[in-house]
């Protein structure tokens, strides 16, 4: 397993969490539990992907992530009075799917050739829009349309590699830099409690 | 009309009186009873379709797939009195559609050549999430993540139907015990009021 | 730039227009403005180009189409307090974009050669659908299925389009005298009340 890897399981195992324990707040069984952590950690891919016609999507195709995914929904099944304990950890862990996801979706948009803004927009789905699925599902107005700064940093991100990876800048480099970023401007937008301006 | 379409139709005539009943119940217009009738029928078969790849999704090449919905829709419109006395008939026939659907489902993931895990989420998704989308059309939790074991019958008939086709059984006697099971959990999961755990 | 790009954008622009309000009357934040403003003026479209295959879908292959409804949204939240003045204009291209959107969905479905019934289907979701996935999102159950007559009049647009183009008549004129159909009847509709009934 490549670091790369490892970090990528990692952040789908941490939104499946959150679709998890999402799910157990809404007194959904056990079967709901399932499909909120696989909606919530592959929904964004899914989407993704369904749009620009890559199908079988990409998860019916590496099956480790479903058992990374209810790998992840049995242990908050197990473990829920207790994850309050790791909720740095998490946080950590979330910031970082939401850079991966980011750059994964942009890079998959400068694959199929289409255009930087769309390039942009595929890397914000595939790291929010697992997100705006879940809430759907739960019958909650999606979170990111009206509380914290989220999908905005996925967006600055998004700019930042497509901008490194299209100047020459080596792969490995351009997604470091992204990542650290995207982790970071996340630290910061929660730390200090930034939010999009909302008009009325 | 082999026996198989006689019952494919059946089931989708029941899964579209679900879903014009539950429009009628929130009020729709003729328009939103007959929309809510076709993704309750079709929604879940579409929905797979779509993350496979296999567009045009199968109703746009089977159209009297829509003529059996519109059919219904219109039969539970001017019925809608009398359908309590046709209770017994109607579960009996939506257990069916819950069987032939995961099995259509099942039986197209290892068309197409998709792994064991997959396979059966195909089938349970084709039985089982037209009514999720309904739900969330009519802005309800979806039933089948908190009330009742019905998905996960679902799952148990898939696994089944998986097991006996790829261990060398003769495909019309795999569909014929996997439904057979089916039918009878649904009914024994009715009667007793069987329930996945729900967690707090 | 031809009258039926202009007239296109124009519709494009105002269903841009009324995801923008909608979302700043849930009090959205500026993301959450520009996706409901992107996904009530594309995701008919996008919805039809997936169930039929069209993949990457419409509008990752024209970008015009983001940048006219970018646009639109901070049009909306800078004159948000103005455009009640504009009431009239924006019902008149909110028309005209019910009657193009229709008239190239079921277009596409003729040159995908789909049945008839599914030609109607594909340009009333391309006209109607949009706004369904917008009141989803906005967490409420989308008004075409039970508040005014507004998904038929694309119906009935479509029936007569596709019946006009299949014999003989030419294209140009099918398009016109379809759109001034659908325009005449929803001007109609609104100024009259028409209501598809309601089943109780």
């Amino acid at each position: 397993m490549t670091p790369f890897e490892f970090l990528d399981y990692a952040g789908t195992a941490v939104f499946a969490i959150s679709g998890a324990l999402a799910a157990i707040h809404k007194r959904f069984d056990l079967f709901g539990i399932l499909i909120l952590a696989a909606v919530t950690a592959i929904g964004g891919g899914t989407l993704r992907d369904v749009l620009i016609g890559r199908t079988p999507v990409g998860w019916m195709q590496h099956i480790e992530y479903l058992y990374v995914i209810f790998g992840s929904a049995i242990f908050t099944i197990l473990f829920r009075k207790y994850l309050v304990y790791l909720r740095r950890t998490l946080f950590l862990f979330d910031s970082i799917g939401l850079a991966l996801f980011t750059i994964v979706g942009v890079e998959l948009g400068i694959q199929n050739q289409l255009h930087p803004v769309i390039c942009i927009m595929l890397g914000t789905m595939t790291a929010a829009f697992g997100g705006v699925i879940r809430d759907i599902l739960s019958n909650e107005i999606p979170l990111i349309f009206h509380k914290e700064i989220y999908a905005s940093i996925s967006v600055v991100g998004g700019i930042m590699f497509y901008g490194l990876l299209t100047n020459g800048i080596e792969q490995q480099l351009s997604y470091m830099l992204s990542a650290v970023v995207i982790i970071i401007l996340r630290i910061l937008a929660v730390k200090y409690g930034w939010k999009l301006p909302i008009i009325a």
